[in-house]
């Protein structure tokens, strides 16, 4: 269904919802990872590679507008053939977890800058590409932004990270209500709970119940779903939890 | 992935979503089709068995709780060893589209009786069993209900139709948050636009533009999503858009 | 500011927001007090009379739009003179806290019948009077309606509540939609909380600290605050709840 | 009912609702007005003083943390008795209309610092004091915030404001989460429509139909509405809009 002649990109790869994002659009196109630190990408090329995928991994840092710019060019430079098919903005900075006379303007700044910032950035390097490709796209062109709880709900102790994970979810609406009419498709996931990676091993979540944690594959397999939602039938937002999570 | 032990049941099915859902789910299972004459399912029973699946088709009111309590006796003659392993309720009627001063307490009472009053008796009527089905469901046993636009917005002229969809949302929410934990999927999907049927073929809406209508195949697909969630990762509610659709 | 030319209408009175929403329009205007039973109102009219105002009890069933009616009649006989300035829906009955399993048709009827039937049959008996008293009125002539928690929320144990109040929630948007540029208030007010009544006198909530329930006169300030509203600045919809209460 | 024991303090202040908001509550307090420069806040200082009520103006900008901090010490040498007992917030800058593709990171930066950031520094700078406030207070010591359509909806060309916007609301939220059970009323206003003040006066809105753009007055009555509720009845959130208004 898919095709070689299309890539996908991937902002904020770790061990977690990156990584099998990243896995998952790699049984389609060739996929482009970006992160800071080689050290979160490179295991998951390796990964894809041995599987038969095509991966490149790139140092960017996606608060920075020239680190983006420059990280595109890299792209353009590694498959000048290719066009985008899906951009992912998984980038899940600036957790500050504190009463709100403890935060810093720094907390705020960082969380704004990641997750705002950040995907400000990252949504002007792609949505030219993505416009340029919805002729020709397997599947209609596909910008998707992972959210959480505090997208939607600001709560004692994360004033921070709820200003940034709002202002994201603001740029996630006003880009699929520009872009959606013009065959791209922008779509925000409310990841609303605690995700199974090796970092959360220990957490006791929904009392150590079985499956109480989301597996970043499970939101891999929605996220490709959304991506290949015929363009008459787009969603726009959907949230995801665990069976037993409270809501 | 999919089993025989296990059938599916749609209540209102028509030309539209119900025909496209009843179809991408009788590629798994065996359906069940719930509608007030034959006419509605007679011809989807017929387009099923002609692709080699399995369907029956039964004559019911969801508004009346008797009429739904007959059709599941019904259900349990016809298939006695399959469990139920997803439900979903699509049912759309009392849509008065008048100034709140032409609009009756008839108009009111349809609109509740078969957006709230039958989602509460198929609920009732299901629920059991998609709980019965946990342990041994191929995939999480699933409720999934149609909403729209009202669902989520009252509108002038639209006063009687929304307060039966307002009441169906909530009873959608209250049903997710009591059975999530025990294992069925509960989901609620807002379909944002006309839907491309035969009815609605000299709508001209969306300018006319070429997939301007939400295809009800697409519907299915979502819906089909939904159903095989993992169940550390449920969706309770996504919206379906056409892309040019104003929101 | 309010004048003798004008009467407020309330449905719902007993001891709580009804009450209290009376004592306060009662400053301003006569005031007209429904509900089911004389005991209901009786004390309240009394009280009013003792503290200078004007008001008269009508027994009325507002799920019944023939009682609804026959009461809108005494209404003229009474207050042959006066004009409707404001009307308020404060009816609270369909309150049944069960698993979903255990909640009958009945129950779902009973709240969807005094929650959305009510205000349906009570908007269409004030509303066009409240649009006649557009151009003469002290204030924009004003709707208002008591929502609750169970509004915006579905929660388990609350199917058939939730179910009502989503309605007459949709009901509230509609009108407001539809009646507001002609110069009708139509506003939808969120009572997030215990209510402080003798009926709750009892209960410990907010771990009983003080001022943990809702003052009802607290209430009645802000349906005061809604109906004195400049029209070029109204309020659709706010909440209100303890300071201590989790949200 | 008032006290000159107390103080309020307005953050953003110029000719439209800042400016009303200063008169409002100047009838029951001194008042501070904070503005980027004097002469924005000079005729309000002596428009308060003609009408017999007590005003400073000093000049900051609250986007950044250490001119907010002297602004506030500013304050405490000019009213060193007094205690805060209301603190509005009410700065908009960062509005950039603009398709995405336009906007620069300048744009969102402007937004976030102006809209979220400030807020962060000036909530910092006064909830100390007003947590302080708590058991002398007149009235609840409150924090109210003025929000736009863009809180709670990103819309084409408007995504950098939004980010802003939303950023504020996510901060508004988690602080009534925080200090409402501190005894703070914390509430966040949408303002939705076209505010009439001398710079809009040639904007032909709703079809210029009178009243169709808000009366910053009657914004300023519902803040100090606000400011009065009893403890046990906060609003959180309300929405002002002209009756005429499409929403």
């Amino acid at each position: 269904m898919a095709s070689k002649s299309f890539y996908a990109v991937i902002a904020g790869v770790g061990a977690g919802t990156g990584r099998s994002v990243a896995l998952r659009f790699a049984r389609s196109y060739p996929v482009v990872l970006l992160a800071r630190k080689p050290e979160s990408y490179n295991d998951i090329v390796s990964e894809i590679k041995k599987q038969g995928g095509e991966a490149i991994g790139i140092s960017a840092d996606t608060s920075d507008p020239q680190s983006v710019s420059s990280a595109f060019e890299a792209i353009k430079k590694e498959l000048p053939d290719k066009k985008l098919a899906a951009a992912i903005y998984n980038v899940g900075a600036g957790f500050a977890v504190k009463p709100f006379l403890e935060l810093t303007p720094s907390d705020l700044n960082t969380s704004l800058a990641s997750n705002a910032g950040g995907l400000f950035n990252f949504a002007q390097a792609t949505l030219p590409s993505l416009l340029d490709s919805v002729p020709s796209s397997p599947f209609p062109p596909s910008l998707i932004i992972t959210g959480a709880t505090a997208s939607v709900r600001g709560s004692p102790r994360f004033a921070t990270f709820a200003a940034g994970k709002f202002a994201a979810r603001a740029l996630s609406q006003s880009l699929a209500r520009e872009f959606g009419p013009k065959g791209v498709h922008v779509a925000h996931v409310i990841v609303d709970g605690v995700i199974d990676i090796p970092r959360t091993k220990e957490y006791r979540v929904n009392d150590g119940v079985e499956d109480g944690k989301i597996s970043p594959d499970a939101i891999a397999e929605s996220y490709w779903h959304l991506h290949t939602q015929h363009r008459s039938s787009f969603t726009h937002e959907l949230d995801l939890r665990p069976y037993v999570e409270k809501f």
